[in-house]
């Protein structure tokens, strides 16, 4: 079996599994927010992971608040900027190529909080266009309340120029979030080298528990309680800390800055396996193929085949792949993020991505190459569309 | 060692750990919103969760959201309510004796959306007063948006009458909400028959994996999404769903059901064990002792003597206690709870709590009895306040 969807969701790591049931047999359960001895374990044990972790993503330890996930993370992320922004500053930059979560969340804010959105384009590659994010942040400077830009899109993989993004913000003194879900775990990062104001993290994309997560805000005095409490995570995130979560977290991370260099492996396996599938189909289209992308992600089309043909020819082979974004896959239409790239409903319906983590075996390329070629060739001769 | 402190988190039931222990092993993690067979697998694990939750709670599958546990419930909960109530609607009515999330979320409607809070008051055996409740309803009956008054108290354990109020809600058009989070898995709950309108659960408190819980709602459609994201959960609650979390929330509360009757057992136990304590130390004061409590919370104090000195004397017998609320515990003062139900600081600092399962040997009450005794005759002879 072959698991390709780890932009998705990831396993379990095969560190975190030992780890869980070793843990699931001791009888250290309690509230960290206990005053007796079983919760103050659980607490410290809180606070070494948050240590483990601020070291993973090359930040401070007080930077980070744990949460269920990027989802809440952003909504929280949000909420604080904008909820809270002075009534000047009513207009929020985006890019037409963000996760759901983030139009989702926006449309609230223009309907209900009278913000404006400014969208910055991308180009045919994907990757935002610099001098039009410039153009805007000069024109509306006082009015931007938040810039919210992704780190690597999940469907195309292509990695945005950040650090470029935060110096641009810095210099107009404008907060920047980007939402960092695609790349911890899985690319480059490390929070304060970067200069963005906030990013977030999801468990189950790391291959920790589901339902674990955290927001790294560079001055957390700016965040604002969104699920509300008591004094959990100072005061900033309610509710009993997802601890076996956290601890699964601690573990993943620290596993991957451990196992980095395999990220350049994981690379050059997915170039000589994008490159010879050229060769064998002279038809494949690489989206965002000529930009910087994660390490292991290749989303492909054959114009006039179907994606979820191919999906469907794969995983006869025991290949698991999607079409794009695990929430909208039910969709049988181009993307909001290719049409954002010009790319039309003959390229964009026949898509299938390939996501793989750097703990794969690289001859899980070859295997993948041989099905994908057999699929395409079975499928070129039934076109249809 | 004998864990007491139930109502603070739940150690992970026995039951709970078996399954996780095989379902670790096995190679089925996937995005529960993928296209892909081991993602489609999970997304019917989910629903098969739902409806074995919905039978255990007494709700229909589609009433049932997921969610990360109560505070992010009643932070919904109370968006849905508030945010969205027409203008005309500006009052609350709540109790004084809520968990820190309601009181905490009402700020923040009352300073930013000119809500007013109108509280019921409770009587000193931690009951609210059912007369004054009529009163407020038929008086602004117009105006309110909302009642929110819990189910269980977490510090007393007293059970508040919520099918009466529920009916007086009821009679007056009004939306009610309890905060259910210390009945579910531990007292008489139906959701249907009760008549409220959304209820909270939290996985931990029922011996689930952490992180992971529901909201309840009668009419789904009242609610608004507060975590942001795409169509999970009907597109009432964003990101990928902690599946881990539902099925150990399934297995948790079937095997609540299943054993429902040793609630009985443990209310008996209880009975026999402060009788015995009040027969043994006359000057033990059991909060909320005349009312209806949880079977297996007691609130004790033993006016003079810290509760934490308590606890510590305790816990140096392996028995695991609280002095109040786990996310207030390091607060040594009389908790708003006991104010509320005009207890001063000499009985109110002096409190330990009890929180026992109906899954603990019977036999555990002998024990606590014998070493509690032990430490108040000890403590009486250096009474600190």
């Amino acid at each position: 079996m072959i698991y390709a969807d780890y932009n998705g969701s990831a396993p379990l790591l095969p560190c975190v599994k030992e780890y869980l049931k070793k843990r699931i047999d001791s009888d250290l359960y309690a509230n960290p927010n206990a005053i007796h001895s079983m919760g103050q374990k659980i607490h410290s044990g809180i606070e070494k992971c948050r240590d483990v972790i601020a070291h993973a993503v090359g930040c401070y330890p007080d930077q980070i608040i744990f949460n269920s996930g990027s989802s809440e993370g952003i909504s929280q992320i949000l909420f604080s900027c904008l909820e809270y922004a002075p009534s000047t500053k009513k207009m929020i930059v985006t890019s037409s190529i963000e996760h759901a979560v983030i139009p989702s969340a926006l449309k609230y804010y223009e309907e209900r909080r009278g913000f404006k959105i400014e969208k910055v384009h991308v180009n045919q590659n994907g990757l935002i266009d610099l001098d039009s994010l410039k153009k805007i942040l000069s024109q509306h400077q006082s009015s931007i309340a938040l810039v919210t830009i992704m780190a690597a899109n999940n469907e195309t993989g292509v990695i945005q120029p950040i650090n470029e993004i935060s110096k641009l913000c810095q210099e107009h003194g404008i907060l920047f979030f980007s939402d960092t879900t695609q790349v911890i775990g899985k690319g480059t990062f490390h929070f304060n080298e970067m200069g963005l104001d906030f990013a977030v993290c999801s468990g189950h994309k790391v291959g920790a528990l589901s339902g674990s997560g955290f927001v790294i805000a560079k001055d957390p005095t700016l965040l604002k309680p969104y699920i509300f409490g008591s004094h959990q995570e100072k005061g900033l995130r309610g509710g009993t800390q997802h601890y076996l979560g956290i601890e699964t977290l601690a573990i993943a991370l620290d596993d991957f800055i451990k196992n980095e260099k395999r990220l350049k492996q994981l690379l050059e396996a997915r170039q000589e396996f994008e490159s010879k599938l050229k060769n064998q189909l002279p038809l494949t289209h690489i989206i965002g193929g000529n930009a910087l992308r994660l390490p292991g992600t290749s989303l492909i089309s054959y114009p006039g085949i179907h994606g979820q043909a191919i999906q469907i020819e794969l995983e006869s082979n025991n290949i698991f792949v999607t079409t794009s974004a695990a929430c909208s896959d039910n969709q049988p239409e181009t993307s909001h993020v290719l049409k954002a790239m010009g790319i039309g409903d003959e390229v964009g319906r026949g898509v299938i991505r390939l996501s793989l983590s750097h703990h794969q075996q690289m001859a899980d390329y070859h295997e993948i190459l041989c099905a994908l070629v057999s699929a395409i060739k079975k499928l070129e001769k039934i076109k249809s569309f």
